[in-house]
């Protein structure tokens, strides 16, 4: 009999849990469910009497090893840094593994012994990373399959709250882990434009957002996510001249996140020196040039050296509370990104009758006949409520759906898999349709390149 | 017989080595000498028949261990990342240890187990680390002794090139390891600045330089040197409202060197995606906004978002040749940085004869008998070619006077020591002097407080 453990059942985890049990109710499979605490769940052993509750400290490693034992499959829906533990309980218990988050440099250590064992490390298989893999290349080998030659890819998700929720100058709430969204395009990204490679570094990724219309006309922006490039070799588009993964905000929430990026508020790399009793404009002003901040609009362009900075970006950074005589609570004790994920977390809360929105748009370039073309494919996703999130939809569903598809076909790759194989991608995003998570999709013909008027 | 090893014998070695050979010598000590090459020292063995040359590949530890067998004091003068292995071979073997560079983490790790041995490992006893710290204390020390109250101290040091042998725009070059100075200021740095703790990330750290007069009235600029924070409770400054540690350039250096920050180019956390036969100006053009470079000055303008950024500093960058189609050699496969250090190495390079420049600055500020003064420390030294610079003389004679000091007065304290203590300070400065390396001193009144004028 297939058993399947799930390690982790927060609030986020719901789609993925209410599927699965349905799934191993239906089919006769063994499931069980861990977490700190597993009672929310005791509602389910109703109809399904040999679903599996454990209370359990999933951080030590033998409580994992005795969730997952006897398992095939073991789905980890742990903070991403935890994956790899999990993976090393897998080889030692010879399980399956899925994950929803990037394959990280450990995990691909892992595959090889993970290959020899026979067994399938699935990742990156939720939203973004996840849906966005399998939905470009089902469209690049469609298109191929058409003839096309593919030339160039630009792909962008983003997950925002619904327009009629958006109650904040940021026009942005918390749908998924807040430390993401904090540290987003930390480090150095890079995409290809045109031919020519492009190096981002984080103070200017969002400096100077990408416009983005979507086919509904609504406006959004976007700034470069992670290394673009290398998903050149995944996506086998080695011969495109523009390769762009970008990551969707509503207009204006670039230009101010890049004010909190150049004082220096989203390092994550030290401990803040905090002082008892410091106030949240205490801090602010210590990234400030000078001792002088009466007019605090002025000291932050200053400091950022742009005199010109809109005051619209910088409204928004102290709409924060970072320039209140609130005092930072004494619990926030770390680097100053932590300390700003604190005070967001109140500030970009979503309520409890808030929609979220997914918004994820492909626009991929091909020529076909002599003529240049853009097949653009678009996802636009609302949530129901704070539970209910499309995001919690998008990340949950897919990574259900592929465990179920793995365990009845299981693929002949082994070792670290990622969702770009047919045999996954297919039925996934059929699948996915029966839940709403559709994409709507349109051929551009691009105008022909404009002659080059030659000198007379 | 007392027993000295000293590992590398590069170039920097040689006031170094020349004291100490001379020291060994008269004082009948054994003095063992190891690199991967010292044919150019048996010239000294004629005088001093015992002096041991080993040539030895010091990154092997078994080799390392072979050289300091018996040694009772092991100076390192190799790169300071094999600092910590080095200490960990004196654990070993029971040696003392010197060394020139920052106490690191791991180093102070070791600092019990030395302790607990009774071994003493010095370190931060070179230039700056090192003089700057023995001569900053020795004015506390002094004006405590008065009876006068710190209240603020504020220290400069730069490694610099004569000003009649600056003939390039930067007025820099290459007097101590490039790297260091590729990398300066990477992470975050703070200062104290009346009373308000300042928090400067990288990117801002070379926008605003802080202009120095020294006595000469030759100017300078500085940015902020590492964590000054960290040094008040060393220096037991800890009520000051002013504290700041900062490394001294010529005036436009700063501006310039931010260009380059700003676009990415000093990253070291990377490989760049190097391609065969890529030119400077493609690196360059990889960070820079969009495809089309005709102005470069303005596609840099752009980029950084400092659309009035000064044309001088522009041109600095493009000095160094990242604007040619000259091809970047494969053999700088590496991060940004490594690409721009191997490229500035040739430009800035110190020629056989021109003379580099040591300055330092220490503007020390209390009150005594109900007067604020300012205590103003000031050192210049310039040095007498390529090989004999003022760089290796400051760093290389206080670490070489520290171990005979030692050596002749063991200090009580052990483990990780560096030179704050008067039984180090007080004999290495006074010889110090007798090599010309000698401060000037002053006191400057500083005017009263100017009444605030009431409102009428």
């Amino acid at each position: 009999m297939i058993s399947i453990a799930v390690l982790g059942a927060g609030r986020s985890a719901g789609y993925f849990i209410d599927y699965t049990i349905n799934l191993c109710k239906d089919r006769g499979w063994r499931l069980t469910i861990a977490d700190m605490q597993t009672s929310h769940l005791e509602k389910y052993q109703a109809d399904y009497p040999s679903l599996a509750l454990m209370n359990a400290s999933l951080n030590e490693q033998n409580e994992r090893l005795r969730v997952i034992e006897g398992a095939d499959w073991v789905v980890s829906l742990l903070p991403a840094f935890m994956h790899v533990d999990v993976a090393k309980d897998c080889l030692i218990k010879g399980c399956n593994l899925a994950t929803a988050s990037y394959v990280s440099e450990e995990m691909q250590e892992l595959g090889a012994e993970a290959e020899k064992k026979g067994l399938i490390f699935l990742n990156e298989c939720g939203l973004d990373p996840g849906i966005d893999h399998m939905s470009a290349v089902k469209i690049i080998n469609d298109l191929r399959a058409n003839g096309a030659e593919i030339i160039g890819y630009k792909s962008y998700c983003g997950g925002l709250i619904a327009p009629q929720f958006n109650d904040n100058p940021w026009k942005y709430k918390f749908s998924w882990n807040p430390r993401n969204v904090i540290l987003a395009g930390n480090g150095v990204s890079t995409a290809l434009l045109d031919g020519e490679i492009k190096v981002i570094p984080y103070h200017h990724n969002f400096q100077r957002p990408e416009e983005i219309l979507m086919p509904d006309d609504s406006a959004y922006e976007a700034y470069i996510n992670r290394d673009s490039l290398s998903y050149q070799s995944i996506y086998d588009l080695e011969d495109v001249k523009t390769m762009v993964r970008g990551t969707l905000r509503y207009p204006g929430y670039c230009r101010a996140w890049n004010i909190l990026i150049h004082l220096g508020l989203t390092d994550n790399s030290y401990k803040y020196p905090l002082s008892e009793g410091m106030t949240y404009k205490e801090f602010l002003c210590s990234f400030l040039l000078g001792n002088n901040h009466t007019d605090i609009s002025d000291s932050i362009r200053q400091t950022i050296g742009m005199p010109d900075y809109e005051q619209d970006a910088i409204d928004k950074v102290l709409w924060t509370g970072l320039n209140s005589n609130e005092i930072v609570p004494t619990d926030t004790q770390g680097s100053p990104a932590a300390i700003l994920q604190n005070l967001l977390e109140k500030k970009w809360l979503l309520k409890e009758d808030d929609h979220d929105l997914v918004v994820m748009q492909h626009q991929v370039k091909f020529t076909l006949e002599g003529e240049t073309k853009m097949f653009v494919s678009s996802l636009h996703l609302e949530g129901e409520g704070r539970v209910s999130t499309a995001m919690s939809k998008t990340v949950g569903l897919p990574l259900a759906i592929a465990v179920k598809t793995l365990i009845d076909n299981p693929s002949k790759k082994k070792g670290i898999v990622i969702p770009i194989y047919k045999s996954i991608y297919e039925p996934v995003l059929e699948e996915l349709k029966s839940f709403g998570v559709e994409f709507s999709e349109k051929v551009i013909s691009l105008s022909e390149p404009v002659t080059e008027s030659k000198p007379e």
